[in-house]
C-alpha cells in the first residue's frame, strides 16, 4: 500500500479524547467517529481489526468451534420467551414495517438456541458448538471510552450445547485454554487475568478475563499465588481468592476481554429445547457462552501499548508486516531503490506500508510512522543505497 | 468438517417457500429464517457467503478501492444534511439513550462523504475509492423472496472520489470491467446484462446489472446487437435500445444483482466536500458509487444453478471443494479408507465435506449431497477400496 494514497492519515493535531485509544487511533487514521460510541474503520483500522478476528477465529475453530452468522435484527417474541425484552441493560429496541417490535442484538442467547434446537435431536447431535463474529448494539447512555465501550462494536460470542453439565464443564475448561492463548497470541497474556464475577441466575460465578489497565472501568484483586482474581462486584461476599482462600489480594483496575459463562439449562427451559438421551428420555441441553469483545481489544492493545505519544502493535496484529519509509524520494535513485525493494517484500508475500510521498522531511516520516506504530520499519534514503536500514520497534509492557 | 458433526443439516420435508432460493437454501441446511426478510447462515451458508464476498473484494481491490468498515448507525444530521431522512424508502429509524434520531444504514453516501471529506484536501487526494462489505438494512412491508429481498441483507458498496467528471468517467468504466469480472466468476456472466436504469435527480442514466431469471422482480428489454438492456422504468420514455436505437428488443425477467452510479457533485455539495485544484481554486468532488448484493448473490446463485430439486454450486463458490461420501461407514475398512483419504484430502489443502454417518443408506447420503450440492464428489465403498470413484456434477445455464 502507498501511503500517498491510503484513505485515513495521520493527524498530529488531533484533538484529544477523554481515552488514549480513541485519541491515538484517531491521530494514527484508523478510526474515525461517527457519534458517541460509533466509529468508523479506516483502511488501517479495519486491517487491525481483522488480525485480531483472525486469531479469534482460529483458536474458536481449534476447540470445535463451527462460525455461523445471526442477524442482527431480533423478533420481541424471543427475548419475551426468555423474559429479558424488559429487563435486559441498554436494549435498542425499533418498530419494523406494520409495527412489529424487535431488538438490535447486544448478544445472541434468544436466537442460537432456537436456531441449534432445530438441529439437535438426539445425544448424537451433541456436543456442538457455534460461534460468530458480528456487530453487536447496547444504547448505552454514555460511551466515552473509544473503542472499549461502543453503541456499535464487533464481538465474537460463542454458544455451547451439551447432554449434561459433565460435558459443559469439559468444554468450558478447553475454551479457558483457548482464550490463554488468544491473549498470549496478542501479547496480552501476562496482563491478562482469569477472574471470578457473577454468575447471575444460575451459576455461582462466571468467569471474565481482565487486563490490566489504569483506564479499566473494573476493579479486580488478584491472588498473587493462583494468578487469578476475584471482580470487586462479587468482593463483598468473597473477600479472599476463590480457588486457595488466600486473603492477601491486589487491588487493580482492569478492562474486561472476555467472559464466559456457564448457561446451563437457562435458555434452553426458555424454549423447551430438549433432546433425547441414550434411555430415549428427554433432557434440557446444558449450554455454555463465551464472549470476546474483537473492537475492545483493538482499543485495549493501544491503551496498553502506547507511550502517550504513538502506538506500538504488537508483530501479530500490526496493519502491515513492514512499514517502508523512502527519505528524500523526490530523489531518482531513492526513489528507484525504494520501490525495487517495495516490489521485492510484496513478491516475497510481506505485506508493506510504504511512505512514497516526495518533498516530506524525515521529521516528518518518521513522526508518522511513530503515530501508525508498525513495528518492523526499513528506512532507504541517499545514505544507505539499495540495502534499507532495519529499525525494529520494540516495547515492554 | 465431518458431516455428522455440522450444524445445519440437510431437510429434505422442509417446507416449500414463495422462492426456490429459500426453499432450497432451507432443505441443504445453509440458512434458517428469523423473521420475514432475516436469516440466520449456518455452517454451510455462510462458507458460501464468504466465497461471494472474497470474489468481490478481490477485484474490487484490484481497481485500487481500499476496503474500509463503517457503522449500521447513523445520526439523523447526516441524512437531514441530503435531505434524505423523510424522503429515503424503507429507512428503520431508531431512538438512541437521551432521544437522539438514529437509522439503520440502507447506503452509506450520508456517512462516506463527510469521512472520505476529512482526508481529501487537495488534488494530490485525488481520485480515491473505498468500499466495505457491511450488513446493510431496510424496513421493507413484504420480503418474501428469500435472499433476494432482505430487511437485513450483506451488501459491497464502494464510493469512489475525483477532481473531474472525466477522472469518474474514467474510473466508472474501470469498475464496469471489474464487475464483468465478478460475474464471470460466479458463472452468471452469460445471463447478466448492464441495464440502463434511471440516473435519479443527477445523471440522465445509471446501470444495473440484472441477471435474467424467471423470478426476477424486474423487467428488462435486451438489445440483441449490442447485449445491453434497458430496465422497463425508463422503457417509456426510451423504447429503443440506447447504445445502437435498435429497436427490436427483447423482453424478459431479471434480478439486480449490482448497480453503479455516477453520483457527480450531489453528496458532495451536501456536505461541502471540496478540494483545492492546481490553479488553487476550490472544486466540487465528484462521486461514484457502485453496490453489488453479496446475499442477494447467493440467493441468485441457487435461483440459476437449481433443478428445482437441488442446488448445483459453481466451483467458486461451492461450501467445499470436495463432498466426501463414505458408504456402508459401519465397515471398519471402508471407514479406515475414507477416514485416510480425507486427511490426505486436507494435507493436500483441500477442503472437505465427509459423510461419516454410519448406519445411513447409500441412497440417503445421495440424496443428502444432491440437496447440498457441492459438484465434486468422491465416493469410497466396499466396492472401491481406497480409491475413490469421482464424481463432477455439471449444470448447464
Amino acid at each position: 500500500m502507498l501511503y500517498s494514497e491510503l484513505v485515513g492519515k495521520t493527524n498530529k493535531t488531533a484533538k484529544q479524547f477523554e481515552s488514549i485509544n480513541a485519541t491515538l487511533l484517531q491521530k494514527g487514521g484508523y478510526i474515525r467517529p461517527l457519534m458517541s460510541g460509533v466509529y468508523s474503520y479506516l483502511t488501517l483500522g479495519l486491517l487491525v481489526l481483522r488480525k485480531i478476528e483472525q486469531i479469534v477465529r482460529e483458536e474458536m475453530s481449534a476447540v470445535g468451534g463451527q462460525e455461523i452468522l445471526m442477524p442482527v435484527l431480533h423478533p420481541k417474541e424471543n427475548w419475551e420467551a426468555t423474559g429479558r425484552w424488559d429487563t435486559m441493560d441498554c436494549l435498542f429496541k425499533i418498530k419494523g414495517s406494520g409495527g412489529a417490535d424487535m431488538a438490535l442484538g447486544p448478544t445472541h442467547e434468544e436466537i442460537v438456541t432456537p436456531l441449534v434446537q432445530a438441529y439437535v435431536l438426539s445425544y448424537h447431535d451433541l456436543p456442538r458448538a457455534v460461534f460468530q463474529i458480528q456487530t453487536k448494539f447496547r444504547n448505552e447512555a454514555r460511551s466515552k471510552s473509544g473503542l472499549l465501550r461502543g453503541r456499535e462494536f464487533l464481538m465474537k460470542d460463542m454458544y455451547s450445547f451439551h447432554s449434561d453439565e459433565a460435558d459443559l464443564d469439559q468444554y468450558y475448561a478447553k475454551v479457558e485454554k483457548a482464550y490463554e492463548k488468544i491473549w498470549n497470541r496478542l501479547g496480552l497474556g501476562d496482563k491478562t487475568l482469569k477472574t471470578y464475577a457473577s454468575g447471575g441466575a444460575f451459576s455461582k460465578f462466571s468467569h471474565e478475563y481482565q487486563t490490566l489497565s489504569e483506564n479499566g472501568e473494573d476493579i479486580i484483586f488478584i491472588c498473587k499465588k493462583c494468578n487469578v482474581a476475584v471482580n470487586k462486584e462479587i468482593f463483598g461476599e468473597q473477600n479472599a481468592c476463590l480457588q486457595c482462600g488466600n486473603k492477601d489480594l491486589l487491588e487493580k483496575k482492569a478492562i474486561e476481554v472476555g467472559n464466559i459463562f456457564k448457561l446451563k439449562t437457562r435458555f434452553s427451559e426458555s424454549f423447551q429445547f430438549t433432546y433425547v438421551d441414550r434411555g430415549q428420555s428427554k433432557k434440557s441441553v446444558y449450554m455454555g457462552c463465551y464472549g470476546i469483545g474483537i473492537s475492545r481489544l483493538m482499543g485495549v492493545l493501544v491503551e496498553l501499548f502506547n507511550d502517550g505519544k504513538a502506538i506500538y502493535w504488537p508483530k501479530e496484529v500490526a496493519p502491515f508486516d513492514i512499514h517502508l519509509i523512502g527519505l528524500n524520494q523526490e530523489d531518482d535513485t531513492v526513489c528507484g531503490n525504494a520501490s525495487a525493494l517495495y516490489n521485492k517484500l510484496r513478491a516475497e508475500g510481506k505485506s508493506v506500508l510504504f511512505d512514497d510521498r516526495v518533498n516530506i522531511s524525515a521529521g516528518e516520516k518518521f513522526a508518522d510512522a511513530d503515530l501508525i506504530g508498525i513495528p518492523t520499519r526499513l528506512i532507504i534514503s541517499k545514505r544507505t543505497g539499495p540495502e534499507p536500514e532495519r529499525k525494529e520497534i520494540k516495547f515492554s509492557l
